[in-house]
């Protein structure tokens, strides 16, 4: 009955270990997917550890997945065997509320069902991208265009997303304009890489002098300030028109939002435990935090051609998955160039 | 020496009485106002009671001013003798920043100068509306339209313009949008006003059901929620576009985020002592949270304009100077309908 091979967590201990289970077979809309490469979302470990209480084992983890198209469904006109697509954050939706409406169905009012861990329409709890291959409605692949690199895709359906579509939202992407970026790991230097294609002056502010050297060279930011030297945050104090926030830690929000202009905006993508701030910061510089989500399958296709035609990958540490383990537990230590990306298929040949 | 009456606190304890100085004579570019009415606003109460542990006695308040010309320096073009006019929150700036040279003065980058408490350019402390007459710089003097009651003109000076300038910023004016009002003193009733003025559907969000009847039967709100009531909240949520927020106690923000649709916006206009936000709120929603602070001169004339056009009128309580303590104590306990109004004429005649 097993027809497809993953790693799955047993428990909130979150280790990872082979597990072999069923994927149905794919439906007349459905598209079936030889997975070729996974990234490693930070999402992985919250649910495999059960941050949130609600993780359903045996857990298999992944949701940034390209592979190659192997069947479909008699009523798929988007896709046929041997494309090379992507699926993401998830996989079902109720595509018939406002958001479905118009493509942003991670808003989706009624039914998103997310990649892994999500109570399916069929009754099954969904698997993710830890796993040999996986079968998805065609709304929610998307097409790699031909020559991208696969394994430099993978990242892009959840961390270059998850930046991506802010800064479309909020008109970054308008050249001249001074970008801050919190954090530079998996979402932060995709941050980086789309700031610099937009034509932004990026500004990349770490915790850590260690990544000014990659944040400069590697990266190709303008300029970089270690936020624990107050000298340098005082002398960056309204110099920016934007911040993107990917620091999933707990973190002070006030000095920060002292470096935006007057009418700045602060983006948060990350998932502290909480936000506090002083009104004062938003009051007196009439400015702004605005949260986001991923993104929709519009925003979705729009980022991979953005990408494409612009060049742009991830920066990415290729991986096999009897690896995983220690490649969650340095990703909880931001020990990562900047995303983790299993090769699937030579996990499981 | 002295040639000015007035009411000034003399320490913390905040408690106003007579007190007698001297105002500069118009300069060049000066117009000298006999005040007519002051609105109280709760800076007054904050800082006759040093809150902020900045507060320089004899401290006399009001920053809500209106009143008649009495005399114009000689190169003043835009008033002349009997003209009513206003002076809000600031009396002068440095008028050479890129806020200032689009006249957003209160973002000026290097000297704003507000109404009291505030270090003139001349070395003298500035001194409020709770006074007999005032001299001020021509640019931060507004002209009053003809017809427009006088008592009814003080408190758009700020209470008016803090919540018209953020919700023009955000296009809030555009008819048929769902508008909450949270917290229903003199901000939030000029809210619901100006979001009726507008097209939209105001529901009004209070702690109390006695504002139940006056929300909807004085105000013309369409919808009130007791924000106590979990049932009356469940029911809103996700059911508006924008929210004001003037509640300037602390006061919990999840509850009213979650009322926002997705893409939906809040607008700080208090001054809690601290935002607590979770992100979840923020980013599952693809929700905002801005700040903001009065506004420039531009919309200071804009909304008077707006107020005369459309016949929006404060709801005030007019009270003489010797009922300041009480009504400063009042204030604070929410007690009014919903702006007092000191009528200056009658109490120094």
């Amino acid at each position: 009955m097993e027809n497809c091979q993953g790693w799955a967590a047993r428990d909130p201990s979150g280790v990872l270990s082979p597990y072999k289970f069923n994927r149905r077979e794919p439906r007349n809309d459905d598209v079936s997917i030889k997975i070729s490469h996974a990234g490693v979302c930070y999402a992985d470990v919250h649910w495999t550890r059960n941050s949130f209480g609600d993780s359903k084992y045996p857990l298999v983890p992944g949701h940034e997945i390209v592979g190659v198209v192997t069947e479909v469904g008699c009523d798929v006109a988007r896709f046929k065997v041997g494309d090379h697509v992507g699926v993401g954050v998830y996989v079902d939706s109720c595509r018939d509320c406002e958001y479905c409406d118009v493509r942003r169905e991670i808003y989706c009012q009624k039914g998103l069902v997310t990649t892994f861990n999500s109570l399916d329409k069929d009754g099954t709890i969904t698997k993710g991208g830890y796993s040999s291959h996986i079968v998805v409605h065609e709304r929610y692949c998307h097409k790699i265009p031909d020559g991208y690199p696969m394994e430099k895709a993978a990242p892009m359906l959840c961390a270059g997303l998850t930046v991506y579509t802010p800064m479309i939202k909020h008109n970054m992407n308008q050249p001249g304009k001074s970008l801050g970026v919190i954090g530079l790991g998996g979402l932060g230097h995709m941050a980086v890489k789309f700031g610099k294609a937009f034509g932004s002056k990026v500004t990349v502010i770490s915790t850590s002098e260690s990544k000014r050297e990659e944040a400069i060279s590697l990266l190709g930011a303008d300029k970089f300030i270690l936020s624990k030297d107050s000298d340098q945050m005082a002398s960056a104090v309204k110099s920016l028109d934007f911040i993107i926030d990917t620091a999933s830690g707990d973190h002070q929000f006030d000095p920060y939002l002292s470096l935006l202009k007057v009418d700045g905006l602060m983006v948060l993508v990350g998932f502290p435990s909480e936000i506090k701030i002083s009104p004062i910061q938003l009051n007196f510089g009439s400015r702004c935090i605005a949260g986001s989500a991923t993104g929709g399958t519009k925003d979705t296709e729009e980022m991979i051609d953005f990408c494409a035609k612009n060049k742009i990958y991830p920066d990415v540490e290729i991986i096999k998955i009897d690896y995983i383990n220690e490649a969650l537990d340095r990703l909880t230590k931001n020990d990562v160039r900047y995303r983790f990306v299993i090769d699937i298929e030579k996990s499981f040949s």
